[in-house]
């Protein structure tokens, strides 16, 4: 029996019809190359990439004016909102998901324009160097060198972090190294459904598997990503970090996500250490929330939108 | 097969030993007497409450005096730890458990002085009225009887109401009661893996249905409680309730908990109202956390007990 075949389509009557019709649909079944087929994974990444990228053609419409730009040999993407000025205020760096090898270029340059208009914020989007070609730590120092030159033109108060899935291990992984490299940290954190344990080692790993309708075990991406490195190393699987003096963070899962174990271990081990973290989780939820413009999805990009507002100076 | 057959026995590694333990004991079966069989009922209910109160043979030998008093015609015990002042400061209303027909008595009255150690509060416990003899909504109007009381006696500044399972059922009934009949906020509201739906309707009840080793569907007992009424009136059902206006919130919940849609169903209820409502949720508990005493059990216990303090005057 196939993968697609064995997922039960259990949809609940709590969540809004849009909701429902988007867990009725069974999670493909997910299949990856050989570790060192690297030809395979590029056909496989261009043709999820392309897909992705179909549903945001809007995002050229958006209000938003898109510089792309070399940050110390990173190709980064600027995005700042109409009327908010270039010069001063808070700047999103926003660290991309797709699973650490994914969802980079003009997928990458179209999520930060968005970024940018629901936080309201200059947003720098990283498009940081990916497996099969550059695994770790090739996109994690990436990510450290555009924060090191953030840091050379805003005030620690006026950065904030984020990323969604792989994007919020490297935004966490990033505020652990800063931590160890002794650079100030940011003003806030945002880890949406965060891929924080590469061990996958969580409940929900199990017990969601069937219900998460848009995530299976991403094991062989971790291995192709970890490149021979511990899987539980806390710049791989920042969950297993000291969390002692990370930022004020925000934390977003859903009760199907398979992620959700992540996402509240960290939650509870940053309370553990007396950081300021909020949890925010969805009904039926699965990874990355639904359509992303169902009731659900708008309510938590709001309580998003004010946790970055409130943290603003 | 039988249910406790069926049930699978999956224990992640990600919690400690004895929570381990206790994930690994399966649910055991159970069953409910026939709607009408008021005798079986009352049977089933002292057998329970009699394992239950054996587990609470300790409560006698913390630091709390505790009295046995008549509120308004209800009877409720007043649990005072050592070295609290009598006449001044924090009152905590706690609304017991037990599926809304045990943990009365004797029960309530060890858990009474148990919250009131853990709450560092002089704490009133409420021993309502129950099904089958006193369905709905008896044990409702008992615990606003004696919310007026206190509010004779406190300023509502002063005054915490609270509960567990059923007793965050009734917790939260009881302040769309209050707002209902003009009566002034407590100072905070803590609902710990609440019962707020009568109905089940949310994703965990069936999601979770395999994976919460304490908790199966209670619908037998939430018809018996209702005794005809709509099981989805906010006053049996306060998820479904106004909540604008309710007082700060602190909700715990689990991520094998059946009751994990109610808690996060209401926290964005709260939120999107613009309540001050904060979200912890244990990994791999189940409904009502582990056996009270593990690691993950004390830090949510010290957590709900920072959220205390920080509402105290």
């Amino acid at each position: 029996m196939s993968e697609r075949e064995e997922t039960p389509v259990w949809v609940p009557t709590s969540v809004s019809e849009r909701a429902r019709q988007f867990l009725a649909v069974p999670r493909a079944p997910s299949s990856w190359p050989a570790p060192d087929d690297v030809e395979g994974w590029e056909k496989h990444i261009a043709a999820v990439d392309s897909a992705i990228l179909s549903r945001f053609a809007s995002a050229a419409q958006l209000p938003v004016t898109v510089e792309d730009r070399d940050i110390s040999g990173v190709r980064t993407y600027v995005a700042r909102p109409e009327g908010v000025p270039a010069e001063s205020g808070p700047i999103f760096l926003d660290i991309h998901g797709g699973a650490l090898i994914m969802c980079g270029g003009p997928v990458c340059r179209a999520t930060t324009a968005l970024t940018a208009m629901t936080s309201g914020m200059i947003t720098w989007g990283v498009d940081y160097r990916m497996a099969p070609r550059h695994p770790y730590p090739a996109g994690l120092d990436d990510c450290v060198a555009v924060y090191r030159e953030l840091l050379e033109i805003r005030d620690p108060a006026d950065i904030f972090v984020g990323g969604v899935s792989a994007g919020g291990n490297l935004a966490a992984a990033l505020i652990v190294r800063a931590k160890d490299e002794g650079l100030p940290m940011p003003a806030a954190l945002v880890l949406g459904t965060p891929e924080l344990d590469l061990t996958e080692s969580g409940d929900t790993f199990h017990t969601n598997l069937a219900y998460d309708t848009v995530l299976g075990s991403l094991m062989a991406v971790n291995r192709l990503y970890a490149a021979g490195h511990d899987l539980a190393h806390p710049y791989l699987s920042p969950l297993f970090a000291d969390v002692t003096g990370f930022p004020p963070t925000y934390l977003q899962s859903g009760t199907r996500d398979l992620f959700l174990s992540n996402t509240v271990r960290m939650h509870r081990r940053l309370r553990a250490a007396g950081i300021d973290a909020e949890l925010h989780v969805g009904e039926a939820m699965p990874h990355s929330g639904f359509t992303g413009d169902t009731p659900e999805d708008l309510d938590l990009a709001a309580e998003r939108r004010r946790f970055l507002d409130r943290h603003r100076r």
